[in-house]
């Protein structure tokens, strides 16, 4: 399984991915699902994947064209006018992708081959924008109703997000939020595993603010873990307490 | 969908179940998941059902026999000498349930019949236990390691527990714990809903030491839901903020 997270905020776009893949919880491996291309000063585009690791990496290999030398790559994001054709190149490539895939498995490949795309970033002269896109290649844009998107193994994160989230909060309050929702993850989820990779882009930018890959041993992590129990324990008791001889 | 949790703790057993069944977001009822039967001072067993419902009625309406007419019933869980017996009858009629609708549906029917039972209670004499029964038959018995079991809609609500479970906390902190779980839940998804029903089996009493129906208008709910939102931002907020220039 995996978990990834991309939320807009007014100032800009935080993004967190985890790096766990497994087939089997017996052959667990760490890979890359958070890519990013830019052009400095003009363009920054940044995607987060889930699902089958073979069809993503597929994607991601043809939106690079990998599969032609090096002299003659060019990465169509670069020549997209806005971010809505970047989200539908993407949407089409996922879609034939994974269409071979199930085509050539049959029926029996049913679900098997499926994987979700979240695409974040922003073109000069235009508003940053956050994408969705399922596996039939369509997809849906973030809109202040619906501010963030998660794939993957999305449930157990959720509901701190929800209560949590407000689009003015700072962009570090951002990273913040979502490390209490990736740690609520990993404490339920043995699908989803360190290191996680972190992205703030913040707005007008076309370069990340930062960048940073979370670790067993990063510090603020290991704060952010332990005091969170502590928090919500304290949070607990700061309800009022419930009684048997209730009147209501 | 549903949302169930059963909780071993020191002092007794604490349950709640919610009462929202749907097929299809247009087709939503009210229906009662949990069920009690009790021989005051000598036994008390619950059961909380989740999935297909007309399987777990059916196997409700078998332990009570039902079918038959009013005065040739009796009910096997009074006569089941400890609560393993009790969970292996309930097991035996969950799967042989599951089985007929399975096989008169036939392999269009994959997955569609299952469903999963926690059964709880305690007979004179014996310890309070714990059981989740699952679709097979076959179920697995809360321990100090396990104390607790959710089934149905279970992943929103399974952070809180995790952090906020302590086997020496008080019944009522128990009753508090899962209010928050289920709060969690029903604001994340809309196949979960009030109103919610709550048992307390206070350890050798052999009768609900408490019995409670949430709805809407539930004072104390409403009360933990709006102050959980306000104690988790500040729980949030007590944690350090993130910083993008560390050194670590």
């Amino acid at each position: 399984m995996t978990y990834c997270v991309g939320m807009m905020l007014d100032k800009g776009l935080v993004l967190m991915s985890d790096t766990r893949t497994n087939s089997g919880v017996d052959n667990i491996s760490v890979f890359r699902k958070m890519f990013t291309w830019q052009e400095p000063g003009e363009r920054i585009i940044t995607v987060m994947t889930a699902g089958n690791l073979a069809s993503t990496q597929a994607v991601v290999s043809q939106l690079e064209e990998r599969m032609k030398e090096p002299g003659q790559r060019e990465n169509i994001l670069f020549e997209a006018p806005t971010m809505f054709n970047v989200a539908t190149e993407i949407g089409k490539l996922l879609r034939s992708t994974i269409g071979e895939r199930q085509s050539a498995n049959g029926a029996r490949g049913q679900g098997k081959f499926t994987a979700s795309i979240i695409v974040a970033g922003q073109i000069k002269g235009m508003e940053p924008r956050l994408f969705m896109i399922y596996p039939e290649g369509n997809f849906i844009e973030a809109s202040l109703d619906t501010p963030f998107f998660q794939i993957g193994e999305t449930k157990y994160g959720r509901p701190i997000i929800i209560r949590g989230y407000d689009r003015e909060m700072s962009l570090e309050d951002g990273v913040k939020l979502l490390m209490v929702s990736f740690d609520s993850t990993l404490k339920a989820n043995l699908s989803v595993g360190l290191p996680l990779d972190l992205q703030v882009i913040e707005r007008d930018t076309f370069e990340p603010k930062h960048q940073h890959r979370i670790t067993h041993d990063d510090t603020y992590f290991q704060t952010i873990s332990a005091g969170w129990g502590d928090a919500l324990k304290h949070a607990f008791h700061s309800l009022p307490d419930y009684s048997f001889y209730r009147e209501d």
